[in-house]
């Protein structure tokens, strides 16, 4: 199921999962979720890997057929997992988690029937947890999905022509991702949000809201998928947010820039530059035992001294988060929001991301993802910030 | 909420879901799925839409601010609604369906809690049955996005240079279909289903298995989205099957198309003509009230007559089906299995594909979809089905 050099890396995790089922009391885990299966195994499969407190995960594959590896064993349905833990003489869980938060109802009640003697409780929190503080390969994956990242922003110059509607050149921009690797998916937890490859705001749009919790909104261009860039030509005076997501590896980083068309007005170049002083507060604040609330705090504390609060992290609706983690999926724990109980570790990763939207002239801000360090934050998505003219 | 004109589209697709919850007893469905959602108020919104056996739906809006129309009401959460209906002296339903194949077990649980007389039964199958029928509208919809999907699949000749690899060619074909319209995102049931803009499969990568449950595989590019193309060469001798999603207007219509690199063997030329004789045959049978398991039966009686049995839906990994519905998603009621009890009626809307896949060769075999009619089926995707050289 994985290269020899790949196996450390599982165990690590599985490890990581397992310290917190022990602490709350989990004897087994049973994973079904496509991004906790390509946590625990490297690779999304139809079927469910059994975590215990201790020993190697056990990989029950529906589909596809010919996965080899340790522990691999094929079942057509789940039902067929406890004769199989029978033979490998596993005692049954007394207590069993399961993923509540993303299983549907059904499909829970038919995994819990599987145990008919377990109590079963929610394991989301124990993989979103665990999945919270970064391994260092998950890390570097991340750094490198940021230096793709990058590179295609670095196009955007060349891909801009005048008189293009934000589609235009949202779908070069596409084009630009996948040349550079892109597989062309954005993984978001919690079926409710939906996306394409990203986010490209122009103008007014900036400030249409969207059903979905993404910082920024945008209309898009037909009500099945009401986010994002809609259709309108890019015009002079207005700015160009950029928040797109290629996602190189299946360990995704987040980042956006902000282009202006022509002139803007001064008090947009000012909320621009206040982003990112934010963001040097956040980058120092960023250590080890700093709670994330506190830096909630202070984000609001400079916006409003800044006298932007009508703007900051939206206009006419906002968002209640100035950053989020970061991984597998785009939108991780911990949250950064005023009351989140969440204090930083070294390894987390998170997108921060300050931004403001001025009426009719558009979103401006920056968002970098970082790894938490002794010495703070560490950028992994480095790119010029400056909101130049495109 | 919606424009005028459309209003009266809405009540008939309320209708459809209001005869079904007649028959099963059902006093009210909650409606939460953004699938379900766009489907009765032809927008996806964050919040619920609460349907009675009568009278027109009431619309519970968490996000985007700003709805407008009858029967809006703003809740910040779902235990707010319990309340709003008194307010509106709506007797509290003592059936209540909840769409328990789509929503997570916690949510289930929490929506159920809203309404603690109630009985929650499942209203997964009343809303996917009132949605396999399609409205006017709707199949109007779908043939429009049919000719926007042929439109780009008109262009693969000009985007194919010799020596790219399937993903290259992949790209080119995604910006063709987004400079169509496409609005960039495939909305499939079921989260266990990922997809990017959708397959390319040249050469032996067709015979790769994928978790999903789709007809053909793919590896992929990366573990974390194994399926579809998988950046290798396109080489001569092969062929290279086209199944790319547009989604060009919230319903979407599913084509494949086959286009062959230099020549290929007389068995994988003859393969492609079965196919087509399938389908042939297929649109002669489906007629309200045949039964869709005596479509599956046929066409795998004349794939055997011709001595293909080995390649047909798959080789290594075979798929199940050789049909579905589409409409908001791709992946709809009825599916052409052979144990399906489905029977067909007038505007069903199905995606037929007998596709066969030839090792070391690639995979050949035509997908239209088509509207159920009184004469047989009606094709809106209408293409050459030739296999062509590139």
């Amino acid at each position: 199921m994985y290269r020899a050099d790949l196996k450390s890396e599982l165990l690590l995790r599985t490890k990581k999962i397992q310290d917190k089922m022990i602490a709350q009391g989990i004897d087994a885990c049973l994973i079904a979720g496509n991004a906790n299966l390509y946590y625990i195994s490297d690779r999304v499969f139809r079927g469910y890997v059994f975590v215990r407190q201790e020993g190697e995960p056990i990989y029950f594959v529906i589909r596809p057929v010919g996965l080899k590896g340790d522990n691999v064993i094929y079942v057509r349905k789940p039902e067929q997992i406890a004769e199989e833990l029978v033979k490998l003489g596993i005692d049954m869980p007394k207590k069993l988690g399961l993923e509540l938060d993303w299983l549907t109802f059904n499909d829970a009640k038919r995994l819990s029937s599987v145990f008919p003697e377990a109590e079963v409780c929610n394991s989301t929190g124990v993989l979103k947890g665990a999945r919270m503080v970064k391994t260092d390969l998950e890390v570097a994956k991340m750094r490198e999905d940021g230096r793709h990242q990058t590179a295609a922003y670095a196009k955007v110059p060349e891909i801009y022509k005048k008189g293009m509607t934000d589609l235009q050149f949202q779908i070069e921009l596409e084009r630009v991702l996948r040349l550079e690797g892109s597989i062309g998916f954005a993984r978001v937890s919690g079926h409710l949000m939906e996306i394409n490859l990203g986010s490209v705001l122009n103008g007014e749009n900036a400030d249409a809201p969207t059903p979905f919790d993404f910082a920024v909104g945008g209309s898009g261009v037909n009500q099945s998928l009401p986010v994002g860039a809609n259709g309108k030509e890019m015009l002079d005076g207005t700015t160009v947010m950029v928040d797109m997501n290629g996602n190189f590896n299946g360990h995704q980083s987040d980042i956006t820039r902000v282009w202006r068309i022509g002139k803007v007005d001064e008090m947009t170049e000012k909320a621009h530059e206040v982003s990112r002083q934010i963001l040097r507060e956040m980058e120092k604040m960023g250590v080890p035992g700093c709670k994330v609330a506190d830096m909630y705090n202070r984000a609001i504390e400079i916006e409003e001294e800044a006298g932007l609060a009508d703007y900051f992290m939206g206009h006419t609706q906002k968002a209640a988060f100035i950053g989020h983690g970061v991984g597998i999926e785009l939108n991780e724990m911990p949250v950064l929001t005023p009351r989140s109980k969440d204090v930083l570790e070294a390894n987390m990763t998170i997108a921060i991301e300050p931004k403001f939207v001025i009426p009719h002239v558009g979103a401006v801000g920056v968002e970098n993802t970082y790894v938490v360090t002794s010495e703070g934050l560490e950028n992994l998505t480095p790119f010029p910030e400056e909101m130049a003219e495109l």
